[in-house]
This record gives C-alpha cells, structure tokens and sequence, in this order.
C-alpha cells in the first residue's frame, strides 16, 4: 500500500481515538456522570477537541492529501482509497475554511446561548435568548461566507448535516409534502380520536426497559457491541464500529415512550454496527448523513415497529408481560393506539403524520432568516401564526412553541431539522425497494424474524458507511432521485385503513 | 503569576485532560464495556496514553521546569509554586530518564504475560506464565538500571508507588511486623473458631448496594461528585477532584463483601474527593503514593467500618433490612463474624490479621528475584513452602497460590506490594493521632456521625493531594516516623477481646 497512504490513515485513526474518548465522555456526562463534575468535564471535552481539531487541520494531512490526488483519480470512486481520500479531503476543506477564531468564538457563543435557554424555557420568556439568535443567524452567514459559491445561505450550514443536500431542492420536496400533509391532518382529526387511554397507566419500569432491548435485540441491535441506558433524551453514540451504544428513557405511566425510542435508537445503531469493520477508524465509519441516518432508525421504529405485523408477533408477549394493564385491550386496539394521529406541541412527542408538519416550520423558518426575510425579534410569533396556520391549534406559550427544541439554542440555526423528515422519506423509498427485493419481508415480520430486512439494509446502505452522500445512496438503493411518493403511499395505506377513512 | 510557570501549568492541565479520558477508558471498560469492544479500546488506550507521555516528556516541560528552579528554591517547600515545581519535576526526571523504547516493550511484553496469565490461572499451570516471569524480572533490573545509584535494586520500582520508601526500611519494618503476627495467628487460630454461618445464606443483592451507598454516603463520601457501580474487581477512580467514582461488587449469598469494599473504596474515594480543588489539572492532585492511599482505605474499612461503636450503630439498621436473616443474631455475634480470623489462601479474603502476612511473603519474593536469589523457575514451590510457614496451611495448588493475584501478570515485579501492608500500619498510627487530637471520635462514630474525624483526615492528609511524601506525611502528622507500635497495639487489644484471649 502507499506510503502517503498509509500515513494518512494511521494520523486519521489517531484522531479518531481521540473522538472515541470525546463520544465516551459525552455518554458519559448524558447517562451516568455525577452532577458536581459538570465543570471538569466541560474543561476536558475542550481540551480533547481543540486537539483533535488542530491535529485533523494540520498542513501535513493536506499535503498528504495533495500527494494522494492521483491514488484518487486512478482508482474505482467506490474503492476503499478513493473513498476514504475523496470523504477525508471534504471534511479537511470544511475543517480548514473555517478560521479556527470563528469555531471558538461560535462555540463560545453557544454556550453562553445554552446556558440563558435553560433558563428562559422554563420560564416561558424568548426574550432572554432572542439577543442571542440574532448573533446566531449572524454567525450563520459569518460560516457561510467561509464557502463562497453557495447557491444558497443555508446550503453550506445544511452540508454539515446532510452533505449534497441543497436548500432549493429540499424546499420542493417539502412545499409538496405540506401540499399533501397538511388536508390529510386534517381529515384524520375530524375523525372520532382513537382511544388510547390504556396506555396511560403504571407500567413497570424494568419490565419495560427489558422488553425494549428484546426487541432491539431481535430486529438485529447487537449487545454484544452495544448496550442500553437511561438518558433524559434518548441518543446513539459510537466510540467504533464495535462500540455503539443506544440510549432511552421510561414514562412510568405509558410504555409507547421507551418502547419505540428503544427500537428507534437501535436502528440508529444498527446503521453503525452495520458499517464495513475496514472503515474502522477512518472519514467513512459512521454514517453518512443526518437523513439517511434518521431514515434508518425511522424505517425501524415506525415502518416495521408500529406495522400491525410486528405486534401480531410481540402484543401477545407485552400483554402476558403486563396482564393487568393489557388484558382487555385487543391486538386491533393496540395497534391503533401506537398509531394515533393526535395534533400536539411537541415535536418530539408527535405522531408519523404531523411529525413532518413541525420539523418543516423549522426548516422554513431557518432559510427565512438566514434570507433576513425574517427578524429573530419576530420569531416566537411568526411561529404561532404558521404553527396554527399548518397544524390548526394554538400554541398558548413559547416553552412549548419556539423555545421547545435545543437545537437552535445550543447550535447554529440552518441546517438543524431537514435531517428529520428526510429521513422519513428516505425511509420508506428505501423500505420500498427492499420489498421489492424481497416480498417476503412482512411475513417474516409477522413472525419476528427480521433477518432478510436486516441483511438487506446492511449490504445496501449500512456496509457504505459515508462512502456515498444521501443522494448517491438514494439512487443507487432505490433506481431514482429522492420522491415523496412511496412515503404519501405509505401513509396513505396505513391511516386509511386505520381511521376507515379514504386519504 | 510567573509567566513560565502559568505556562507549565496550562501544559500540565491539558495533560491532565487526556489523563482524565483514559481514566475514564478505564472505569467503562471495568463497569459498563460491552464484550466486542475490547480490542477498539485497548488501541483507544495506547494512543491517548502515548499521547499523553509524549506530551509529558516533551523537552518544553523540562527547559520550564530549568526556568523555575529560582521559583522553587525562593518559595516555602509546602508552597503551592514550590510544591508544584518538586513534584512535577519529580515525575519528569522519572518519566524521561526511562527510554520510550523500554516502556513500550515492557507494556507489550506485560499484554502478552496478561493474556498467558489468563489461560495459566484456571488450568493451575504456572509454567505458561515462567518464562514470561523471567523476562519480567529482567525488564525490572533494566529498568532500575534507569535510576542509578540506588540503594536496593527493588528502590527505583518501588519509587513509583511509594516514593521516598526503601526496601531496607520496608524489610526492616516488615520483620518486625512478621515476628508479632506469626505468633499472633496461631494464637487466635488455636481459639473455638466463630460462628459466622449466618452470614452463608441469601441477602437480596439491591439492598446490599443501597445499604453500602448509605455508609459510604455516612462516613462523608459524597455522591454529588462521586458515584457507585459494580465492578468484578472494586476500585476508586477519579477524572477530577470534583469526579471519583467508586465501584463494588456483591455476593448474593454473603453481605461482607459488598459492604466492606464499599467502605474501603469510600475511604480512597474521600481522600481524592478531599483534595485542595486549587490542585485540580496538577501533579499535586490525588493521593500521594500507594500506601498513604491504603491508609485511608484501611482506616474506614476496618479501624471505623468494623469496631464495635460503628455497628452499634449500623446493626440495628441492617438487621431491620434483613430481618430474616438476622434476627436472630446479636450485634456481638455480628461484630465477631465481620472480624473472624482464619488462614485462608487468598489475599482479597483474608481478615485484618492475616492479611499482612499474604502481603510480606509477595514482598519478600519480589525483592529475592530482583536480586537474583531466587530463580523464577522455583517461584511456586517456594511460594507454597513460605505460606506454609508462615500460615500454617498447605497452598494445593497454584491458582490459588502463585497464580491469584493480577499484579505480576500485567505489571513488573517489584513495588507491587507494599503499599497494602505499609497502608495498615500507617491508618493505625494516624488513627492514633486523631483519637490524641478528639478524643470524642469513638463515642461520635457510635453515633453514627464521622464530621470529626472526616474533617481532620481532610485537614491532615487529603487536602495536601501529593504535596508530601508518605514518610513526610506520617511525620507531620504523628509526629513521629513510621512504627508498627500503633498498629499492633490496636490489632492485640481488638483481637483480645473477640477472642477472649490475651494476645
């Protein structure tokens, strides 16, 4: 092999055992670390990073790339080193476009910005942080300015998310999702609501933790290079290829909580566990994209984890699990109720049909003012009017409006949210050509076995890691560019027959 | 400030970051690792730890260590500057005076004794580790050869767990300590054994942990920068001043384990919980060697943990949790089946009086290889014909002799040692200088209240971290240098009295 080459990866894996401590420390801080240590950590985690930063940034892995130009061109795009080259250089573009001045005094800004969030959501007052956005939106077009020849301002902050994704295309594909989401929404409310009130009732908590990891053990997470905790807001997190953890929490008093963000976390990590053991260490371990990242754990915990299939094999073993809580509810009730289409606040506590409606406000808000269309003096408004306006409710405050999400308030703005709801449509493009491959796949379902599905998504799509963007992927998995339509079919199907209703 | 020694100090500091990701490498992989992970971390290790040397070792520490010999000399020895600059600079001789390419054949050659040992202990073959050994005692002369002018070839190895101890003063310490013991467990093993039977049955594994955590929690180890978990081998380990954490483990069919290893790690966890925080990120936080950490360990373990007073206080509250197994039992039969004497073949078994003698035979044999007395060929005969003499009872084998303890088999031998022993006879002489200074201790602890003597530990001992030397410590302390005199005063009167014997 190459010398340059060789190198090249040996000072990349270096970095990427650094990034391995840094991910152990956030798990750490997010599941088990002590409240009094919060300040240390917060020191080391600096430390770690600034070094791995200023070691990935250093001239001597761009002239090693430079060197490598030729190994990239005379090999095939998809080979081990043209790919690793051709993802490596990208983030050192990234990486060294931006003055290192503007990292720090961004991430110094952030973090003055998290601090005054915790404060001013729960006391329900966006104008203690609203100072703060202005100065993000700046910052915004401060970083987009390091990459000029944007067609649009957002698309270099949504590159760092979902790399090749552009704000035009994204906004077409949106403004015909709404087109459709926002009538069918509609439809279901002026149903008669689905009773779900036997949720809502003291379920165990350790029997719940454990029927989640039996079902994340079942659909194919790996404990044996993975594991499950608790954490107030459920994650995945690698430290490599064989160390990918998953996160949930527990409502004591309604199971669908732990349940299906166990199943939603360990399609993220089935996704990581998935990718080329060879890539270990380098630019394409992990996975590729926020989108395509989101559609595998969506592809889990809503296609196949809330199909009726899946709970005609697993409710007969909840109820016998939780007898006194399920014994009266049929497998017909159940089913409605993981399913209910309920107009709600959260995004995070939203169904499959109105959980694109919230992810998309933020993203149009996110391009109007990074566009300056739209003032962040403006926005806590602005957010009530649309959310009505999409949803047809009323957000009565801004802790449960635009202060919500922590997203803007620990990061930038642009680039936070289309991750979210491409991944919902990605999801079921992909589940689409997988049955095509297979039609077998739900039957198997029906009886827990998850390994054709299984098999097929990590030849497809895990095994690449980031080898290829969102967009390659799609095209290659799927035979065309990214559509709405196998997911409006999708939910067409599902809630049509679900709500007697035609969508 | 000296602009030179902020300089240092920001240098140390970052050292001390990495220093804290390793540790925390470290306490995951001993606590929550899944099985897969093993190799990733192993090469995660080495590169932050390789990292961290390299940082160290780097000639910029020593030319500010040249340029801040005038500020240590002209500041008062227990000074932080002046402190800082001796200890630092105490760690830096020793780090650079070692070639890299010695260290990393001793840790390669330590990785492959490990994995020989781990085949070697359960098939009782000591000749799959010999060779290993042999080559072991070598790299130990190599390395004392590091450090000439030594007085004893064992002194340099020793140096790095207990710097400033000797082999002579040890050896010369150690006898006397052997002459009062051998006799002395005899003695107490010709009396009517005691009945600690009713500790054989089950005792629910949650209320052990939760019944340790409150002690812990009692004696003034604090959760808010602290934290429990389970462990196959219980150990302390910090990230921080503000971040040391504890680990157990728990016998479902005896509480003694759990109980007694909680107090005991609590006792390291308070010493390093206890530290100036103005230390944090310098080589003056964390214990100052290997025995005065045992101390403290040993002195809430036993000298607190297993008198008579503490349980006076605690019995009551652990017979109402486990009610079922001991109503029957009295506080007296209770304190008499926590401080059972019997010669057993383990040292992490073994009680308060035998124990030292596990130690000093592992001692004795250190120093007689390293000085070629002993050929590592004839280590387990001698290793059986010495605990014979000295216990009394036959070794049968040598998984449960020669080969128990990790020590040798993934580290050097040589220093391994007598930290345990010197940290019994230390605890007893500070013991003994804080009932002088408040004499109100013992009726405190019957009370269940350890402010007193938990305060005039911090002021006495923990808060200094590594500013002195243990010898400096025992003499600042005591007053006097280190003697058994305290120790067997305490360990004649406790045992009299159990066993109704005069001792």
């Amino acid at each position: 092999m190459d010398e340059d080459f060789k190198t090249l990866n040996s000072k990349l894996s270096e970095i990427g055992d650094i990034g391995a401590a840094i991910a152990l420390m956030y798990w750490d801080q997010s599941t088990y670390m002590p409240e009094g240590s919060a300040m240390a950590r917060g020191k080391q985690l600096g430390t770690l990073s600034k070094m791995s930063h200023e070691m990935f940034v250093d001239p001597s892995i761009g002239q090693l790339l430079k060197k490598l130009a030729d190994m990239e061109s005379s090999n095939p795009y998809d080979s081990f080193a043209a790919s690793i080259i051709r993802v490596t250089k990208r983030e050192y573009d990234k990486a060294t476009k931006v003055p290192s001045e503007l990292v720090s005094r961004i991430s110094k800004h952030n973090a003055e910005k998290g601090q005054a969030w915790t404060k001013a959501r729960p006391a329900n007052d966006f104008t203690m942080v609203q100072p703060y956005l202005a100065k993000t939106v700046d910052y915004g077009r401060e970083l987009a300015d390091c990459f000029p020849g944007y067609e649009h301002i957002a698309d270099p902050l949504i590159d760092s998310a979902d790399y090749g994704m552009k704000a035009s295309s994204i906004r077409k594909l949106f403004s015909e999702l709404r087109e459709e989401l926002v009538p069918m929404v509609r439809k279901i409310t002026e149903c008669e609501p689905i009773d779900d009130s036997f949720f809502k009732q003291a379920y165990d908590k350790d029997m719940q933790f454990e029927f989640g990891k039996m079902l994340a053990k079942d659909i194919g997470y790996s404990f044996d290079t993975g594991r499950e905790d608790m954490a107030p807001h459920p994650f995945t997190i690698s430290f490599s290829i064989h160390d990918v953890r998953i996160t949930t929490r527990i409502d004591p008093n309604d199971p669908r909580d732990a349940l299906f963000s166990t199943v939603h976390e360990a399609g993220h990590g089935m996704y990581e566990q998935g990718v080329d053991p060879a890539f270990e260490g380098t630019a394409l371990a992990g996975g590729t994209s926020s989108g395509v990242h989101e559609s595998q754990s969506r592809l889990w915990e809503n296609i196949v984890g809330r199909s009726k299939g899946f709970w005609k094999f697993y409710y007969p073993k909840l109820q016998k699990q939780f007898s006194v809580q399920l014994s009266n509810v049929t497998l017909d009730q159940f089913y409605k109720g993981v399913n209910k289409v309920d107009r709600s606040l959260i995004r995070t506590d939203a169904d499959e049909v109105t959980y694109n409606l919230h992810v998309m406000l933020r993203f149009d808000l996110e391009l109007d003012m990074l566009e300056g269309k739209l003032d962040t003096a403006d926005l806590a408004d602005e957010w009530k009017k649309r959310f009505k306006a999409d949803m047809g409710i009323e957000v009565p405050n801004d802790t449960d409006g635009v202060l919500q999400d922590i997203h803007w308030y620990h990061s930038m703005i642009g680039g936070q949210f289309q991750g979210y709801t491409l991944g919902n449509v990605m999801a079921s493009q992909f589940y689409e050509a997988a049955l095509k491959a297979h039609p077998e796949i739900p039957r198997q379902i029906e009886n827990g076995k998850f390994d054709t599905l299984h098999t097929w998504l990590k030849n497809m799509i895990y095994q690449h890691g980031s080898k290829f963007t969102a967009n390659e992927l799609v095209e290659q998995v799927t035979g065309k560019p990214l559509t709405i339509e196998p997911y409006m079919k999708y939910l067409k199907e599902k809630y049509s027959e679900i709500y007697g209703i035609q969508l």
